[in-house]
């Protein structure tokens, strides 16, 4: 299904006689800016509310494993969940864009190796949970890059916003670049009722509380996304948890600079968490190492212990009655 | 899955330390032109082959219909085949392109509208099997629009071979502007068992026999896709079926441009199927107002009376045994 999205019209009269009718624009609509929806409701008893996936820069990583073990999607509807896969706006099948957009083909994949914690191009890390055959890999280079016009925090918030609208309460998963958007979606639409985040992006803070940026070992700056207080209250409103995977620095590591924004957004995201938790919310955050879970590049989720970090969600989304009708909550 | 595909990689060496390692492009590669493959297994009995649904511009249209039943993907499922849904070579989730594209968003959902045959714009025809109501309309039009490299009939039939050679033998389904490619991708790939094609854009014809090009009502000509006798003398071996619905004028219609290609297309295939049965092939064609069935629009498998077009299809593959193992074949 669709959600969301806006409807655009040039100006002018279409003129079903042009002998080119689809390169003349006059009085011609264009819908775009919507959210797609790749849902799938289990046969049999059902977990009370739906799970709506929004993947990070790598598309089809819920649906699958590089070594093609059946992903997040297909675990959670065999656990009873209904699932929403959504591609992000204006990327793969929620194509339509209102801006167009330039698309080079970018050669970043030995930089995506050390970013997400395989190991450090070429080699994987001892001990690394990410499958590690020439196949698996090949099928890993091949998601995401998808393209159709440039992010827009804005239109992808409401895009989803509005699916939450569609289908009702249900809770958000995110991973990476999803984060951030993942938390601002929960603050405009209250039938978010819960956020589970692999390895987010970044947090919020409220007006007031927003954190010095922490320096990278690129020589930039990390800055915080700041919402109003009002806002920031939503989020200390519903569950939250956080999960972050291995490898990730303790110190500035200037010898892998794709590796070590990891170091500074668990930093900003601990900091999230506390702000989030001193307000009167419920928010945790599961470093895996510390609970000794080893091994998890930035996609534990596809890891080849998945099952293992699906179970932990399993057990948060228990916890906080997510899986039980409103009246039992 | 993904299939196909290739890697390029940058000159140079990459260098982990430079401070953007994502755009420093020196000795990284880039993973391309591959095809994703949506696939779900039927749980219980299965039929003999896979389908390979490959969508024409309108990208989700085998997924489900504009008012949201289910479409041909979940009702073959539920009819006990196996199914591969992919998007085409450098779209949706396919994104990765060898080559760059510059997008710019393109006002033409009314010459859409026309050429798809919903009706005159604004009106839908009489007695249309198109779902009429406002969402569905809205649904319909989000579809598609997710190009994000220019489609190379090389790279696409390639990919979608390699897909065969993943998968072993199966049935190809196409829609429109996915035709002509399946039809290749069947001379290409002998593990291509059958042809089932939803308003094939065209044909092919073998070398000496190309027809001349058939004027449109735009001025134009349309002229056909020519191959060598061995490769056209492939598609006598597999069955082919070809659906073509309602509303296709029978006279060149110059108050109507979009929709005229479709006279025109539907006469080139007419070629095709009776060239194809010359050479000994086994190629049908259903105009569905032919054999009583009206009212369809451009996309029959996804209109009201879509499981009565599934029921032709279901029968199709049953008279030349595609539901059964290769031995009772």
């Amino acid at each position: 299904m669709y959600a969301g999205g806006t409807v655009i019209t040039a100006p002018g009269t279409f003129n079903p006689r042009d002998p080119s009718p689809f390169s003349a624009p006059a009085g011609q609509m264009l819908h775009v800016d919507h959210v797609y929806a790749q849902y799938k409701i289990p046969a049999g008893r059902k977990q009370a509310l739906p799970l709506v996936m929004w993947h990070g820069c790598l598309s089809p990583s819920w649906e699958t494993t590089p070594d093609g073990r059946e992903g997040f999607e297909s675990i959670f509807l065999r656990r009873g969940w209904k699932t929403y896969v959504i591609d992000w706006p204006r990327t793969g099948r929620s194509g339509k864009s209102s801006v167009g957009a330039t698309i080079t083909p970018g050669f970043s994949e030995n930089a995506a190796w050390n970013a997400w914690r395989l190991g450090v191009w070429p080699n994987f890390f001892p001990g690394s949970q990410f499958p590690h055959d020439p196949a698996s890999l090949d099928h890993f280079f091949r998601e995401g890059g998808t393209n159709n016009g440039p992010s827009d925090n804005d239109v992808s918030v409401n895009a989803v916003s509005a699916l939450f609208d569609k289908i009702g309460p249900g809770v958000m998963m995110t991973h990476s670049a999803s984060g951030l958007l993942g938390f601002l979606t929960a603050i405009k639409n209250p039938k978010v009722k819960g956020v589970y985040a692999y390895e987010p992006n970044e947090g919020v803070f409220p007006t007031g509380e927003v954190p010095a940026p922490i320096p990278n070992a690129a020589g930039g700056l990390m800055s915080f996304h700041e919402v109003s207080r009002a806002d920031f209250k939503k989020l200390t409103r519903i569950p939250i948890q956080i999960i972050f995977g291995d490898y990730i620095p303790s110190k500035p590591d200037p010898t892998n600079i794709a590796r070590d924004q990891w170091r500074v957004r668990l930093q900003g995201v601990r900091l999230f968490v506390r702000t989030v938790n001193k307000h009167g919310g419920n928010a945790t955050l599961v470093h895996l190492p510390e609970i000794g879970i080893h091994g998890n590049s930035h996609f534990s989720f596809t890891d080849k212990n998945n099952i293992q970090i699906a179970n932990l969600e399993s057990a948060w989304l228990h916890r906080h009655r997510l899986d039980v009708p409103k009246e039992g909550r």
